[in-house]
């Protein structure tokens, strides 16, 4: 009854995500010239969903160099701006990564009945 | 003194991004009828980035119309859409999430650097 | 009478995109099973919107690929791909190819001083 | 021999996209500072493309304002920029919008066939 909580279901999904997020969270509502992502907050939604287009837009192209030059650590920096706009995105809305998470995490419960669906249909 | 391994260093930043880059990665290689993320494997590079660029859109169209309804969930519900590709792009050139949240780690130290020098041109 | 009429104001700036928007324009209201156009507008906005970040997607890769293989030719269909639904979505709107062509050619006389300007500060 | 020139074949599809590409045209290896598009050649693809990703991205958001509003202005503006960064494009490949346009009439034709044959379908 006492020691069974398993680390899988710790609230605590990620800290650097949490870290990270929380660092935005600060920069809401403060002098758009002392950071980039109080300058982000201070243009609006706009600004945010511009910059999500424009990191995918750059993942989509690192990842056709990357295939050609054999170097992944591109594709690595650009999906690591997409996540980080996309934390900015859900700060905008009041929505935290831990809620991202949880979504994935229930999909994958989802997708384990879709797998079964998958099979007996092929 | 001596214990002092602290929860920020720890390894594993994300057991559910960890188990879902798991079950990707997984597919690999396997029958196409059998799951969504084994066909996407089956069919290569541009399949992926075409979804990425699709959740990207979606993410977009999301937001304004949570701007206008006031019901944030499509946000989250797409950004999982586009993190959930991002997992299955990173698995498709051999990367990790872990990668990808060290990255973010590491521009958070540089990023205080450089809220320090935006506040000195300020 | 005779000479006054130049070809550089003719209103019909471009007999292909206004005979592609006429049959664009037709397949509205129509059956969705009867042409691919007609269900693109029975879904509606999100679903041309989709198709526009889609294509913009695909020409970017195409533009990768073209560069690697020396062959332009993929880039000329998904331009032609991502014009054709830049008609479709004109026509949800209400809007006319020769709308857009007449912004183009009101900017190239503002471009030309734009010129002028970016000249003096050069 | 003499008068059959139909006005459907003639060779000029579009005097504005013409002239508008053939300004682009003559802004490559020109001084970067003395206009936009000379700045943009001399960036390289990269630079091209990912304003393609933008503008499509901005399409995107100024439908779903319009929709909102009823105000189609901000369509009509960001189909402009997507159009003429599609021309900045094509001419980086040497490719003109005539061949666009030719590959948009040659698909009209294909289309014909196409909807005949939904149409026995439906």
């Amino acid at each position: 009854m006492t020691s069974e909580v398993t680390p899988e279901v710790t609230p605590i999904a990620s800290p650097i995500l949490d870290r990270v997020a929380a660092t935005i969270e600060s920069r809401k509502g403060a002098d758009p010239s002392t950071s980039y992502v109080a300058k982000l907050f201070s243009k609006g939604d706009d600004a945010i969903l511009k910059k999500i287009g424009e990191e995918a837009t750059e993942t989509v192209m690192a990842a056709k160099d990357a295939r050609v030059s054999g170097d992944g650590s591109k594709v690595l920096y650009e999906v690591a701006d997409l996540w980080f706009h996309s934390l900015v995105l859900l700060a905008q809305f009041d929505l935290s990564p831990q809620q991202v998470l949880d979504e994935l995490a229930r999909r994958e419960g989802v997708s384990g009945i879709d797998e079964k669906a998958a099979r007996k249909d092929a």
